[in-house]
């Protein structure tokens, strides 16, 4: 039995499950939905929660003011001859509507399974917390393996309006050797894997205004202009018929995908029919010449995520509404910017409006693409870790995900950052019956664990 | 001064403005939206106030059970000798949705100017309250110069389901030799008018089903089908660019407008850009080489009346939706045949949709469209009624509107119908803030009285 093996051991066997899950069910029951202005106080009530725990683990923890929703920022710094390591992670959830579909209540975890379901289960509160007790667990041992610092924010799923000024203000206080994010899926339930590449996203909201009320569809049905009619010729007209977003400019700067890369990728372990069969479709759509691995990581996209518009209620109602509207959000891939995306849609989605509407478009949320250098030390070492967690080695990733604040925080703080994602996409993340298999959870705080002890086995200044 | 000019008098004189107006206030407060299922109560309760209000007038009248809500019928006949008028009416009102547009509420009705505001308020209490008061009035005279049955039913706004049933059952207590029903507007503010064409509708809902859950639009996007941007191809590819439904067979039966309807129509003091200005929009649309009248009146149509899938709410959340759905409907002219219509849209409208998405189709109400025959003597009287009440020439003019039942009542009870009118668009029938103008009101309750009298003259048996 070699060190890390005899470490394992003690780490595997000092992990206090029952603990650890009470806990972290006690975080999931907290309504930290950050897109919903009445919950403002459970936010509060999030964060201050997080403080606690982590003074508790002898952390100089802050919850800290933004524009926004508050940011808890803690650390340790145990040597200045170690390295540090920055987690980032977000306390807030995606909306939990449509409610109706959850089996139990979203924000009353419920061990079904090997699977604890509620909001935030995966996303990311389950993945943020594996760090927090993965500290917990060194601390059974020791001292911590290298100084660590925790940034947790409350906005992720608003698109972190205010994290950037936060990040740009204490670039000092958050300085890192590398950062650590956990925050996606895994390759597949038995492979786990490091993201070194998350597409970006802009996402923006489009009006369409007819007739100044709702008219009478008999009265005036034939010569007013119908908003819900002119919004669906604008966004049938968004692709083209090869799937392809038919925006003008919009591939101008995409990176194009190497044969080296799809190659890599084409040796994993896929299948697109059984992927479109795990989300219970016949077929995929999409780019044509694409696998879906292509198409959701290294190629950009547009896709509608709400519509609305006149009566949605039971029965019939004889209306042409006012106004139609619809939330559109385009993913991203290196080396597209997002504010010239989203400048290219502003511009272009009003010429589409067919006559008698206006059309007004404005902005939601952008994030940037990137994709990491792999040769960093960094990815060895967190390559080690996993493979001590999992008991297999990682596969190298992409995710079509987005991380908005991940380039703010790569340029700010000048180091790469490692995506050890602990989840798995069947894991329902903005869905209805969101989950964390609770094996994940364990695993991950040993991952977590395992990756601070080589971070600190490679030293200061690489 | 001849007899109808000093009939006219008495009955201005006779008219209890104060009295009629708080009665129709009365019934506007009920809240009968015949297709809100937790309003079953207060659509009882209005067909009881109905039903009280006409015993109360020496009618024999009863509230009759349908398998839907129930039908207030009434009757009182004066003589065998005599003529018998039918009059049609609903006391069910539209959805109030979206009520932050009111100003005031909904159900509490509101004199702002010469307007009560309600839902309701012409479409159609006020409008079949005009006839209640009419008969009123004439009873403060003496006897009624005809017989009078009246067939109020609850179930208009949701397409009359249950009235057909109910008219075949009762088709010889229902017997007329003329039919009444005022439920529409008329040609404008100081314009009356009588309508002798209807359109006819057909009412579906789409559904379009992906993946079987919400999915993450970063994780899924680019290659899982997409129902919203499904939707809104289907959506698009239902009109061509010439403003047509583009439904195969759609247009086959439709009975041309002829060069004499035309050249009348086009004597009515109509703008276009004056009706465009009105409903607050720049430009109409439709079909290429037809006016606005044209277009409302004479020609089918396909508008869609709501839409929904994804997230509506405050902010943004990054989801691909696992459904979307619209309602659609088709306004149709004469001879189009209704289920014929909703069986071509039934079957292509699935075969517009994109891969990887279910498409289902299912219908709700279905109306007739119908154009009667000028030359009855019927619509003489009428002609002469309106004459009396407004001072002016009613001219002759169809409606864009539908009455689904109307087609029923003519087969039925093998009669003319006489549209009477009392409305105008203003008063935003179907929109927030109805209302009725309260001089039309009067005007109304006059012409009912009037037009009862011109029918007594005309006696039996034409």
């Amino acid at each position: 039995m070699n060190s890390d093996q005899s470490l394992d051991q003690s780490l595997e066997n000092l992990l206090d499950t029952p603990s650890a899950d009470q806990e972290l069910f006690e975080l999931l029951r907290i309504q930290s939905v950050s897109t919903d202005s009445t919950r403002v106080p459970e936010m509060e009530r999030t964060a201050n929660w997080l403080q606690h725990k982590l003074s508790s683990l002898g952390f100089e923890a802050a919850v800290e003011a933004t524009a926004g929703h508050p940011v808890v920022f803690a650390q340790k710094i145990v040597s200045s001859d170690k390295p540090t390591v920055l987690i980032y992670g977000h306390y807030d959830v995606q909306p939990e509507d449509p409610l109706e579909e959850w089996i139990s209540a979203p924000f009353e975890p419920t061990v079904r399974g090997d699977r604890v379901y509620a909001r935030g289960a995966t996303d990311d509160k389950g993945q943020l917390y594996a760090h927090v007790r993965g500290v917990q667990l060194l601390q059974e041992l020791g001292d911590l393996p290298c100084n660590i610092k925790f940034l947790l924010e409350g906005e992720e799923e608003m698109g972190s309006p205010n994290l950037g000024a936060y990040i740009s203000a204490n670039a000092t206080r958050l300085a890192a050797d590398v950062i650590v994010i956990s925050d996606g899926s895994r390759f597949d339930t038995d492979i786990p894997s490091i993201t070194y590449g998350v597409r970006g996203l802009t996402y923006l909201e489009v009006h369409v205004q007819g007739a100044d009320r709702d008219l009478h569809s008999g009265v005036y049905g034939g010569a007013a202009p119908n908003p819900i009619n002119a919004l669906a010729q604008i966004i049938a007209q968004l692709h083209d018929e090869q799937g392809r977003v038919a925006v003008p400019g919009f591939y101008d700067d995409v990176q194009p995908l190497s044969p080296e890369e799809r190659a890599a990728w084409a040796t994993l372990p896929h299948d697109d029919a059984v992927w479109a069969a795990s989300i219970g479709v016949s077929e995929l759509i999409g780019e044509v010449g694409y696998t879906a691995l292509e198409k959701t990581w290294g190629r950009p996209t547009l896709d509608c995520n709400g519509i609305w518009g006149g009566f949605q209620g039971e029965g019939s109602k004889t209306v042409i509404p006012a106004k139609a509207g619809a939330k559109i959000s385009c993913r991203l891939v290196a080396n597209q910017d997002e504010n010239k995306i989203y400048s290219l849609l502003e511009a272009y989605i009003p010429t589409l409006a067919p006559k008698g509407v206006k059309v007004t478009v404005k902005p939601h949320h952008h994030g940037t693409a990137m994709v990491m250098d792999l040769s960093s030390p960094y990815f060895a070492a967190a390559e080690r870790a996993t493979e001590r967690a999992f008991g297999v080695k990682p596969v190298f990733i992409r995710t079509g995900g987005s991380i908005p604040i991940a380039l703010a925080l790569k340029t700010a703080l000048k180091c790469e950052i490692i995506f050890l994602d602990l989840g798995v996409n069947a894991d329902n993340l903005h869905s209805p019956n969101e989950s964390f298999s609770l094996k994940d959870y364990h695993r991950g705080i040993l991952a977590s664990a395992y990756v601070f002890q080589e971070i600190g086995k490679l030293g200061k200044n690489l």
